[in-house]
């Protein structure tokens, strides 16, 4: 799933470049670094990418390991449940036993090998309870208010996996310090494992619209008529996410607490939790000059070089044609300049 | 005089590009302002620039009506005394009776009529005190720490020129306050007006060894050992400047209060004076998205977007090969970030 806008890695992220084009936890791109872990797991030509139709071309340039015809851009956002019925169909089209492994293309998880493991714990549950939807759940490091919860239940038999008892919506700062407390909540990472069959039927019975839609583009695949078909069906999708579209209504969700680390980036300061920091909190990618500047983020251009003089807590992010220049405390803000740059018609800036 | 390094305008100012050489107060740059104000006083064939070595070339492309070779470089820095007498040196080559108005070249003066008036009236006191040096005296403002100043004493007969008591330097806060109440002290502008024999002279009684370096120039001055002379010579001479040199120390000194708006342009505070300010204080040279941001000076190329967000009193200056963020309060450490740079190396970013 590679079809996220990322305003908020203004001015790094454009929307002709978003944040999973982005490499902003490492030498690769966050799509890039995505398909390294799954390299062990799945084959190349069995890995599917689903983005905006804009992202097409440059998500090709960066996995050229992947056959064109994997990438596949949506004509409209429809959220996460088209995509995943989308991605479910063209697996389904191959075969409608096909187990996949659905990812979001903008997480940093750095384990590759404890990834792989809990991935073939999914794939050996799969063959025990053919019909459950999985969902891998982070064990909270604090009580974030900015993920949706996971609440386990009872062990599934003889294994690490658990029953999930219910989806929690993001939470108040109290409620997510009771969840914290609990010990049985996990974030909802985003990643989920099932047969392609089990995701369509769950989709046929709570979105039986949707799913009508997604029938006729499955119809198409392979045909001529495919690309004007997408184009037609996808459009008239409502618009929702696979956690309000299935995982809240079914019954036979289970979730496999994550093995590895893993991080959603959301923000510049999450950007700064992926990057070594100096000893007085300064977390710098390219050149920076500091005088006494303390808790920064500096972002610039390997070429560039960024001073800050006695600043503090500040986010400054460079390229070649924008600069933002925030406290960390105002990073959300950065939604409202990037309004305001569209406002004054800076088009080919944002 | 267009010889300073301007260390404190970087990033926009480099060793190759120094404050003289930028727009930092309009269109036009500071020598080509400077030039403009004495084109109704002076012709263009005698007005001379007196700059470091380095920077003759690309004073030339910006003074197109200059002839070239009235654009000289001093082989190394020796503060204004040895240029003051370089130029009068060659001044004197021409007409030893000749009248020299010497500026900085890093000045902001708009009321080319006001200066006009005034470099008038001291041609006029030259003609009855053929020996006088005038200088050009800038009622303080405030009580700046930063400046000179001139203490004036009587008016000479029938005239608004006024003796100078003394020359002060830079004083402390307390005495810079004393000054401004007395109402007779005045900022020494560093633009003075003279003969070129009556400043040759005077560096000869106050600073025999380098009236003698300078005649050893003048003598060269036409012929085809100029460059290797002045290269020989010039490096010999103590760096002194004009006013310990001579100022501090001559007889017959007169101060013409300026009729004219004046400006030394000595930082990034003095550059937002320049330009109009927004209702909350923010002054933009470039493009600025402002979100909440207030008393800041942002400062950029045209066609790059700086976006400041709940930002206060911060310096925020782009070039394409360099960035600065600091608070208005550290503008002075701007030094040592250029310092840091040639330590680590970045040579070709100072």
């Amino acid at each position: 799933m590679a079809g996220g806008s990322g305003t908020r890695f203004w001015p790094a992220s454009r929307h002709q470049r978003p944040k999973q084009l982005l490499p902003l936890a490492g030498p690769r791109t966050m799509i890039q670094a995505t398909c390294d872990r799954l390299q062990s797991l799945v084959a190349a030509e069995r890995t599917h990418v689903i983005t905006a139709r804009h992202l097409v071309q440059a998500i090709a340039n960066q996995l050229p390991q992947l056959p064109p015809e994997n990438i596949v851009g949506e004509p409209c956002r429809r959220d996460t449940a088209p995509c995943v019925g989308l991605a479910a169909a063209i697996v389904a089209a191959d075969d409608p036993e096909g187990v996949m492994l659905v990812c979001p293309a903008d997480h940093v998880i750095h384990d590759h090998d404890a990834f792989a493991k809990a991935a073939h714990l999914g794939q050996d549950t799969l063959e025990n309870h053919p019909d459950a939807i999985i969902t891998f759940g982070i064990r909270p490091t604090y009580p974030a208010e900015s993920f949706g919860y996971i609440e386990s239940g009872e062990a599934v038999r003889e294994s690490e996996v658990l029953n999930v008892q219910q989806f929690r919506e993001k939470p108040d700062a109290e409620t997510a310090q009771s969840y914290v407390r609990a010990g049985t909540f996990y974030w909802n990472s985003g990643i989920f494992m099932w047969r392609a069959a089990t995701i369509l039927e769950a989709l046929g019975k709570h979105e039986p619209i949707m799913h009508d839609h997604l029938q006729t583009i499955a119809a198409s695949i392979g045909t001529r008529s495919f690309a004007s078909t997408l184009e037609n069906e996808f459009k008239s999708i409502e618009g929702k996410s696979i956690d309000y579209a299935v995982m809240e209504r079914h019954e036979r969700v289970l979730v496999i607490p994550a093995p590895f680390d893993w991080d959603d980036v959301g923000s510049w300061q999450a950007v700064s939790r992926l990057h070594p920091t100096d000893d007085v909190g300064n977390v710098a990618v390219g050149t920076h000059v500091n005088i006494d500047s303390r808790g920064c983020i500096v972002h610039g251009d390997p070429d560039h070089v960024i001073v800050t003089i006695d600043t503090e807590d500040l986010i400054v992010v460079q390229t070649g044609d924008a600069t933002l220049v925030a406290p960390k405390r105002s990073e959300e803000r950065v939604r409202e300049a990037v309004a305001e740059l569209k406002r004054r018609g800076l088009t080919e800036r944002i």
